[in-house]
């Protein structure tokens, strides 16, 4: 435990390092830790610090939290048949990335990282800021100087510095990186911390499930943190002998833009490379997935699926959420209109869960 | 119980009847439960619906949720000192409205009634809108014409009916009203199944505080329905002997519309006439609070306050609660600001709690 080891190359570092990325290029990982006993697991915390037996963050002073987690798990319709929605949105920026930002940015705090750098200007970006605001950590979040100026009011709100950038989203990126030569990258997508927030939604399904697994997990998927995460937990759980099975798990992806998708129907391994369309579900447009060979085996292994959906689809699943009283943003609705294709094609399994990951309050 | 009583002229209506004034024209009061038993008092849910024992909804059937209360309670700063914040924002359409939404839609539910009219273009429109979604009650939504169009645009998400009025905002009213005449008015400024709502604040401090009473509650209060409803919780917590005194109230106002701070001030019983300026604290834009005796002499009761902060204070707090992570609506900025004021004149008691009502991504 407490050592980052890349999954490509093997190597290995401490976690008492700072430290983003494998020398090898490729995102790095984190060990689960040893057997569990279930009577120390569940603290008294209604945040997802009431797992934090199984995070990585040794000291409680340093834990940086703003009440995340432990959201409401709601039957997506009333008195429904065992489908119910994940309401990630009622975190407090709005969306699932507080889950990573607050173990992310405890664990800097733990190594006594003052300032950090990120490029989002989405939900990840305002998770930061948030978190970064609360431990005293200068943050400062680069964005294309295209992006709408209703978007970025969130992360500037937090105190956090917004670097625009001129050109290109890949201008950005580079901007970025030149930055983390000389500061810490709290890169939402590379980082593993972040999938050990994510992590703790799986413990909490287990729990307020009554102990036991769901049979089907259904998620908007870009770079995979969520699935990642919640692959992550629920293998812990299965390794510990706490529950006999995987649920299934299944990203859904905008038609758009859709590498995970398209490598799974095609039995790839990989992402295939493809071509970005326009998709109101802007939090799942990632042509590159970085974890994409860790996602594909993850839903194969579960035998999940990945499945893309069109813009209309998405529209017509946003329409369905707000007639049932949650009002998301369209990479949420993704995630219903995924599961209305598989409904389309034959019965649900009880104890399915749609993951509502962003508040449409951020789309507005 | 189940009872709507006058307090103005000892008139009582059976709640069987849907009912939302007196027949003087004042608001009505719901009796408190009888004398609880402290086992039986706390359910197993995660919502506001954990202490449905002292709700007066009969069948758990008539419930109608989506996951609202049961909120974070943090501490204001970082290992603070006593000072913590309730998050009221993350309910599931952002603001607190929710509670009393769920209380009185599960009420409307058990009646019957299939269609309600109602005239808020804020969070009460929203939260109404989100429930009756949910519990299949066809629910017309009246505002100004002249509100931004951003504003309204959760309320139509939910799949309620807008009714935009030309003309004033008494011509709005004339218009619900007539509407009210034929239909059902969920009015969240006149029903007291409003205050069941918000009266669930007080269950959950006492229970996040470890079974003990907060000392000072600081809130931003218009028609005052928090601070009504956090009074009877605490009232009937009183009565039934687990605590030993009331919280202090504090209630916050805008300076540019302040007539029950006003009245505080100079002793008065009743709310002080007041010309109405511009303020960015909306929701406390209240020009007629229509139970301002009832708060008035609930803050008096509980040794509390009531005061009025400038749109600067309101701003400074607002940007202050940012760098702390927590992204509120101005309404709520100002809570913090009366807080602020009351720290500045002297130290604040340990214990102190500030409700964040409303989410800052809907003034985004």
């Amino acid at each position: 435990v407490d050592i980052y080891r890349c999954p490509r190359c093997s190597n290995s570092y401490p976690m008492s390092e700072p430290r983003w990325v494998c020398d090898c290029g490729s995102p790095l990982e984190l060990e689960s830790p040893g057997p569990l006993e279930k009577d120390g697991l569940r603290g008294q915390e209604f945040t997802l610090w009431r797992y934090v037996a199984v995070l990585p963050i040794r000291r409680g002073e340093d834990i940086v939290s703003l009440g995340e987690g432990w959201t409401p798990l709601v039957p997506l319709e009333p008195q429904s048949s065992g489908i119910y929605v994940k309401l990630e949105f009622t975190n407090p920026t709005g969306s699932f990335k507080d889950r990573g930002a607050s173990v992310l940015v405890s664990k800097l705090k733990e190594l006594g990282v003052r300032e950090v750098v990120e490029d989002s200007s989405g939900n990840a970006g305002a998770a930061l800021a948030a978190y970064c605001a609360r431990a005293g950590i200068d943050c400062h979040i680069y964005a294309p100087a295209y992006t709408s100026p209703g978007k970025l009011r969130q992360i500037p709100a937090y105190g956090a510095d917004l670097v625009l950038v001129e050109g290109s989203r890949k201008d950005t990126a580079q901007a970025v990186l030149a930055a983390a030569s000389k500061t810490y990258y709290a890169s939402h997508v590379y980082n593993p911390l972040y999938l050990e927030g994510t992590k703790t939604v799986a413990y909490e399904l287990w729990e307020q499930l009554g102990w036991r697994v769901p049979r089907v997990v259904v998620m908007p998927i870009g770079h995979g943190g969520m699935l990642l995460g919640i692959y992550k937990g629920f293998s812990e759980l299965l390794h510990a002998g706490y529950i006999g099975s995987l649920p299934r798990l299944v990203g859904v992806q905008a038609r758009a833009c859709a590498p995970l998708a398209e490598a799974f129907q095609r039995g790839a391994s990989e992402p295939v490379p493809v071509e970005e369309g326009a998709t109101a579900a802007e939090g799942i447009k990632i042509v590159e997935p970085v974890r994409g060979v860790e996602i594909l085996a993850a839903i194969r292994q579960t035998g999940g699926a990945c499945l893309a959906v069109s813009e209309e689809e998405i529209e017509e699943a946003g329409s369905e959420l707000g007639r049932r009283g949650f009002y998301v943003e369209p990479t949420s609705a993704a995630a219903l209109a995924g599961f209305e294709r598989l409904r389309s094609q034959g019965p649900m399994e009880e104890k399915t869960v749609i993951i509502l990951t962003g508040s449409g309050l951020k789309a507005t």
